[in-house]
This record gives structure tokens, C-alpha cells and sequence, in this order.
């Protein structure tokens, strides 16, 4: 056993649980999109009563929400970075009305900005100006779900977590694992091409949307709604819709291919000395945790000193250069206790570990993943900024951003820190400052970009171009396939209706 | 162990090894496409002395290939179906070739057909008419390998086995495994979006490419040759040319996640009463085996009787209506044994199974499976003609395709027989004819893709559409989806000089 190996026999992590504040009674609300960004509203018609008596007539007057107050939410981002000023939210329950809302728009020329559970981060489903927001919050139906292949299909509005709910009863589980999942919608997983914990074990949403069903900003209705796990008639479509951010289309309907959930979990928390070691480490994982290896984590000492000073929590086995977070899940405990046995003996003989602790209760296990997961919430409350990127890199230059971003900031900021998805290569660089300055952002940005794209990574990992990274597109993307974004964007939707400012600029 | 608990104790398998033969030896090549099926020539330039002076210039002479033996190779495809009338087959070595060449048709109005290692089965490789061929044969450089990560980057025209071979000994495998990898390309395994036996445990190419070059029909080279798990800038272009059977572009590079490579391999063939219990040891096997569950396969009685009779091979437990093939690969063999022998009691005691035998073994290994992949080699010798269908179906009505087509063809067959990949809802749906008959064909077809899209399957499963499927196509596609699949079309291949007469008529 592990805890035979090491210093610490068991989890002793000094958790304070969710703070349970609403971060919006912290911060306050940003100002207006249009005023703080140079953007330039685009060539739309303006909402006309007579637009809003047509809307009224289709969705009754409870589903098309004008309320200033009742706005507020659907205008400002989870991050509290952006903040359009739409005047009108459209809940349709079904593709139909969805349908019908676009042709309309399509027809009238008025923006409109898809949104499902507003929880994006790069300003993807908020307005920037007065586009009508099509929420799919009261799209929330499950259709179907086939016991024997683990095929789920359902619309896009159901909740990430209600859906896990729903599978878990049935011995399934959804191949994606966010923070978010308790309020963010599968539509807009699918149309951001979600990311998070267990890629690496499941793939994203590319390997597991079966498909689509899709509404075109003319109101076309487009059927790629196949629950096959194997279709190859013909182009396939669906994949157009996953990851545009709501550009090319709204995704109405989704098929997905849910695994069969593990009945064994468990969680350590390793403290090592170097990245290098945290390298060798991860592929020491792959080989000895094999198929069971679910998730690996890196964060580094700087991350755990901003946890301990924002969050109050600490590291369960002491500080430490490094720490991984590896799980497992796996169909036998015993088995699995095995393998991170071996596991953990190798790296300890190797050099490889200094220190660890390893979880198989369910709360012991929310209590590690706890750690990681709070990250953001520190935020709220660290009383100046935190610029947030979500970036991927090959796997020998995944820290030296970090590294890099540190000389370059020197003691202009608080302090720079790095944690993420060691094993998707996908890296959260964070930079805190003392309070927010343009001139300090702009000494990071597009200096951080340029160094990304020289290191070969992605400025976006997970979370899109969005509004907020839509000005970098160019800088970071060859031309040749730019091109070929444009005229999709062109064929799919001429008058430019769907969630412009986002994406391209 | 199991083989405690069933008749067999091992392995028993009468198998002549692969007989060696040259099918073309056995059977005579077609006649040309342009005579046998209702297809009229588009309206592109013949090929001119002129043209060939250029594409000399180009590649040299030894690259440009117009001696007619040497191009009957190209002409003809792997089922001996189809036969083009192409003069001239290029041989470019990069994707800068390709450019030029595709530019040069482009502008003088030359259909080109891309080629791969001619293996697909739907006639989707091969000309039609005089099309220029491109083979990517040349195109075989692994480009590279990141050890930490598994990401491997090569040319299209690398063949599956090298690179399984080259990543054997790095510890990694290619998460795509068919019959014909010792010939296929990897490029045309992307174009035609190649399933195979390990998708159940690995994915569709959808989820395994990272990155692709593609070649568009004017000569761009599309660089979306991102090799990063996760890169969120912009639309996912690559997944466009992913199945679309090189109509769209031609894939001149590949980077690709490839996992692990499993150090312990088993495979158990078992016999059983009637297809419902097949469904429930599927189950079973999806939770007993939980991880490392690979392959489940599964055949009727008529698969075995044709497989007896004209592979001379034969069911290693005795004759049982149905049998499984179940694959395990895991990285600790004892967790494994164990593994399946819980399987292998819970269904002899719920009697789901009535005979089994496993094997661990290389050798045995491949003795098992060569029954599974052997049986197209049965068509070549039978005298009459097979008329063969990929598709899949929701589970619940798998096989009853197979009983509809019994009923549907009477005594005007040999037989009707199913076998495929059950675990992804893929069956292969055989009729022996005595011999061929364009009656018994219209008898056939479109019957059976009328049911199919009744049913809620597919047409085609894992095989495409490319010459053979293409009258279908519209026929069980949605209007929306087929209308938005000829406007990409449209735009990326303006002239519709890349691959005619494939997918669409």
C-alpha cells in the first residue's frame, strides 16, 4: 500500500467547503461590452415592437422575458468580464420554435446570441450588443436512451449534471466531466467543445456526439440527428456545429455515446520535486495504471500558495515543488488497488515521488478533487485580477510558459501560476495582479499568444475563441485555414444573424 | 476458469492459413464501370499530351505511370467490382506536389481520383472514367513521434501496419485495426473515416486524428495539422475531410493519438442459444469486463457453415446458433484472467453461454480472430457471387435484418448471413447468390436500404459511399443534410474535379 510508503497514512485535508457566496454580491457587474472593447456594432436592425408581438405570438408572453431585472443575468458572463445589453430573452421548448425564431431573424436581420447555461468563459454566450438572446434552458427533455449501447439522446438544454443523474441510475456515466456541469447545458458543451476532467480517458466531443440535430440561421432544420455509433453516409455535418460557438448554427438536439460508469474510484495526491519528474511520473502512470488511469492534474507550488491564501485549503501531504492529481476508475477495487500499488512503489523506488496520498471514499475524493477545483473561486475574492489562459502545449514546453510568463511579468504582478490537464497537454496559466491595468494586460497580451504559437501550443485549449479571444484568431491560426473558416461562415449564415463578435472578429 | 466450466479446455481450430491465392488469378477483372452501370461522364477535359509534359516536368518520368499493365492495378478495385479507364496515375512525394498538380487540374478542368492502398470496398478509390489517379504511395514518411504524449504525425500515404509496427516498439498502438492493414493507407483510413475491430474501445477517427494537411481541389494547402489532444481556435475544419471519401480535399498529412499499447491480449469464442442472449452476455461483458473489454464480435450458424465450406475452418466449441467473439486487452494479465473468469461464470449461471474457449496466446490469438477475418477470402472461390452489406442498426433490431432479408429472398439464395460488430452496431450482411443476376440485385436493392433507413440504421456503417452507395444516398438522407453536404461541395470544389461520381450520383 501507498500510505505504507510514504509519510501520510491517510487524507488529512483541511478543507473549508464551497464558500457558498454569490460571487455577484462580491464583485460588481462590468461595465457594457460596447463601451469598454473597441467593437463596432454590426449592421443589424434594431428590436421594433412589432419584432417583439411576433415573438409574443409564438412563445406566449412568459417565454419572451423583457424584464430589466430578469435581463441581468442573461447579459453579464460568468467570469464578470463582459456585459451586453440585450432588452429581449426567447425561451423556445423546441426546435420548431427555434426554427421559426431564426427565420424570423434571418428575415428581419437582427442579431440574435445563443445561450445555454451562461457559463463560458471567453464571452461566447453573452450579447455585445443588443442581439436577442435564444436561451434553451426550457429545452431540457430527455428523448431517448438505449440500455444495451449506452446511446442517450436528448435536447440541448438539459443540465450536464441532471443528465449524469439520469445515467448513473442506469449504470452509465456522460464521458464529460467540467466544473461547471451544475448549471451548463449540453447544447453549449457540444457547441464549445467541452473539454475537462475525464478526456483523457473518454475523448471529447468530437469522439462522443453520435448527433445533432441543428437549426441554421435561415430556420433550416438540419437532421445529422443519427444515434449510430457507426454512420459514414456522406459528409459528416455534425462536426461543423461542435466547437463553432453558436456561429454556425443552434444546436437543438444531441445523441451522445455514454460509457458504462466505474464502480471503482480512487484519487491521489502526489508531491514531487521537479516537472521534469512530473513527466516521467505521467508516463509511468499510462503504463502501470493502464485503462484505469482516468484524469492526471498538475499544479504547481505557486497555485497551492494561492489556494491556501484565497481558498483556506491546503495540501494534504505537505508542500511540495509540484503536486499530481491522479484518478482511476475501473470495474474491480481490488484490481485497481493493485495497480496504483505497483504504481506507487515504482515511482517511489524511481525517485519519482516524494510524498502522496491516495482516496476511495466519495467525500475523501470530492475532498482532494475539492482543491483543484475551487481554483476559480479564489478569484472572487483576491481583491485585484486574475488573468486567466487556457492554453495546450506539447507536452516538453507545457511549463516553461510558465517559467517564461514569470521573467516577463517580473514584480509587476503578484505572483504567476500554473495548474491543469497534464495529460490533455492543456495548461490554466494564471497571472494575478495587484488590481487590474490595460497597461499591464497589454504587457501580457499578445506577447503570451506570439510565445504560445512560437512553442507550438494553442492559445485555446478548451473554452473557445469566444468574444474575448477573438481578435487573436488571426495572429494564431494559418491563413489558408482562416479562409476556409470564413467561407463556412458565409455559406452557413450570409447575413452574419448568429453570435457575431464572436470567433472572428 | 472458464475452461473448467465449459466442454473445451483449449483451443481446437482446424485452420488452413490463408490460402495464398491471388484472387485475381481466380477471378476475371470486371468490366469497366462505364459499361456495366448508368453513369454518364461529367463534363471534364481529356487528358492531353500537354498535361502529361507538365506532370513529367513535375514528378520525372518514373512518377507519372501511363504503361497499361502497370496501371491495371489502379484501375480495378479490391472487390473486383468496379474498373476505371485512367490513363495516367501521378505519384507525388509531398504535399507541395499535390498542390501543384491539383492546382494544374483545377484550372485545366481534369478530374482526379486520390488513391490510398486501393483497398476500399465500395469502389470509392478507384476511377469511374479516365480520371487522373493521385496515389499517395509515395507519400510514406513518419514525420514524427512524442513519446510523453503518444501523438504521431506522418505522411497519408504511410500504411497502417508500418505504423503500428513503428509504434509497437515505442509501447504505443494505432487505435485503428482492419483486414486490410497491411495494404491500407492512414489517409485513406481518414477519408473514408475507417472503423475496424478496436472502435469500441478506442473511437472513430473522429476522435483520434488530431490534425490533418489536406490538399483543396485549387491547390491551397489547408493546414489543420494541429498535433495538440486539444486545440479550440476556430471551427474543427479537419473533421470536414474526415469520411468524405476525398471529395473535398486530399489528406496529405496525418497526426493521430495513439494509446497505450496493452501488454495483455485474450480472446474467448463462445457459442450461444438465440440472439437475445446474445444481447445480454454483450451487457454482461460491458460490465463484467468493465475497461478492458476491446472487440465484441458475433456470427450466425450460416457465417460458420460458409466459413466451413469454403475456408475449410471451424468452430473451435462445436455448432451453436450464435458466437461471440469477445477481445480483451489490458496492461496486467492476471487482473485480466480474472476479470474473465467472472464473466465467464456469471454467464454460464444466468445460461447466456453454452460453450466457450479462450485464448492468450499470440498464436491462438490470431488462429480465433483469422476465422472472424478470413471470410471475405471465402467469396473469392464460391463460384457465384456474394452481394454484401455494411450497415448498422439500433441493437434491439441488429439482426432482424438478417431474418427480414431470409424471408425476403426465399430459395432465390445460396444463403443469408450476418456477422459484425456488435458492439458498435455494426453488422456485415452477406447474400450468396448461385450466381450473379441483375434481377436478383434489383430483388436486393433498394429493398434492403428502404428497411435499413425503416429500422433506424445506416446504409453504410463503417465503409462509406464512394462509387456503389451513391444512388442511395439520397434516398435515406435527410433533405436538410443533403442540401448543406452539396453546398460544402460547392464550395470547396467549385469545379467538382476532386473524385466525381462518389458519394453523390
Amino acid at each position: 500500500m501507498f500510505s505504507k510508503l510514504c509519510n501520510t497514512q491517510q487524507v488529512r485535508i483541511c478543507v473549508r467547503k464551497s464558500l457558498g457566496v454569490n460571487r455577484r454580491n462580491i464583485r460588481t457587474k462590468p461595465d457594457f461590452t460596447k463601451n469598454t472593447f473597441q467593437v463596432s456594432r454590426g449592421d443589424y436592425n434594431h428590436l421594433l415592437d412589432e419584432h417583439v408581438k411576433y415573438f409574443r405570438s409564438l412563445l406566449g408572453d412568459n417565454r419572451v422575458v423583457m424584464d430589466l431585472s430578469d435581463l441581468e443575468k442573461y447579459n453579464v458572463d460568468w467570469f464578470l468580464q463582459v456585459r451586453g445589453c440585450s432588452s429581449v430573452v426567447l425561451k423556445p421548448k423546441n426546435s420548431e420554435e427555434v426554427s421559426r425564431i431564426l427565420s424570423f431573424c434571418n428575415k428581419e436581420r437582427l442579431a440574435v446570441c445563443p445561450q445555454g447555461g451562461n457559463t463560458n468563459v471567453v464571452g461566447a454566450a453573452v450579447p455585445v450588443f443588443d442581439e436577442i438572446i435564444i436561451s434553451t434552458e426550457l429545452m431540457n427533455d430527455i428523448i431517448s436512451m438505449d440500455d444495451n449501447s449506452g446511446i442517450l439522446t436528448c435536447q440541448a438544454g438539459c443540465i450536464l449534471e441532471n443528465l449524469d443523474d439520469f445515467l448513473a441510475k442506469r449504470g452509465f456515466i456522460v464521458p464529460l466531466d467540467i466544473g461547471a456541469k451544475g448549471s451548463c447545458h449540453i447544447g453549449g458543451n457540444v457547441s464549445t467543445n467541452a473539454g475537462g476532467m475525464r478526456l483523457l480517458r473518454y475523448g471529447n466531443m468530437h469522439g462522443n456526439v453520435l448527433g445533432l440535430e441543428v437549426v441554421k440561421a435561415d430556420g433550416t432544420i438540419v437532421d445529422c440527428l443519427s444515434s449510430l455509433k457507426k454512420d459514414n453516409t456522406g459528409y459528416h455535418l455534425k462536426h461543423l456545429f461542435i466547437g463553432s460557438e453558436g456561429t454556425l448554427g443552434i444546436v437543438t438536439k444531441v445523441s451522445l455515446q455514454c460509457p458504462s460508469r466505474p464502480t471503482s474510484r480512487n484519487v491521489a495526491f502526489l508531491g514531487l520535486q521537479n516537472f521534469e519528474k512530473v513527466l516521467k511520473t505521467f508516463r509511468l502512470a499510462k503504463v502501470k495504471l493502464g485503462e484505469i488511469l482516468s484524469a492526471i492534474e498538475v499544479m504547481d507550488d505557486t497555485t497551492m500558495d494561492f489556494i491556501k491564501e484565497r481558498n483556506h485549503q491546503c495540501s494534504p501531504i505537505g508542500d511540495y515543488p509540484f503536486y499530481l492529481m491522479i484518478e482511476t476508475a475501473g470495474s474491480n477495487e481490488r484490481h485497481d488497488e493493485e495497480k496504483l500499488d505497483g504504481f506507487f512503489e515504482e515511482s517511489m523506488q524511481k525517485g519519482l515521488v516524494l510524498n502522496g496520498t491516495v482516496a476511495s471514499e466519495p467525500n475523501k475524493i470530492e475532498s482532494i478533487w475539492s482543491i483543484r477545483e475551487n481554483i476559480t473561486n479564489g478569484y472572487k475574492s483576491c481583491g485585484g485580477a486574475v488573468l486567466y489562459y487556457d492554453i495546450s502545449l506539447p507536452l516538453d514546453n507545457y511549463y516553461r510558459i510558465v517559467d517564461e510568463m514569470r521573467i516577463h511579468m517580473g514584480q509587476s504582478c503578484v505572483r504567476v501560476f500554473g495548474y491543469g490537464h497534464l495529460g490533455d497537454g492543456n495548461i490554466h496559466l494564471q497571472i494575478q495582479l495587484k488590481e487590474y491595468s490595460d497597461e499591464l494586460k497589454r504587457h501580457v497580451e499578445p506577447y503570451i499568444y506570439e510565445r504560445i504559437t512560437a512553442l507550438k501550443g494553442s492559445i485555446s485549449a478548451e473554452h473557445g475563441i469566444g468574444f474575448m479571444k477573438a481578435k487573436y484568431l488571426d495572429m494564431v491560426k494559418p491563413k489558408s485555414s482562416l479562409n476556409l473558416m470564413r467561407e463556412m461562415k458565409r455559406l452557413m449564415d450570409p447575413q452574419g444573424i448568429l453570435n457575431p463578435y464572436k470567433v472572428f472578429q
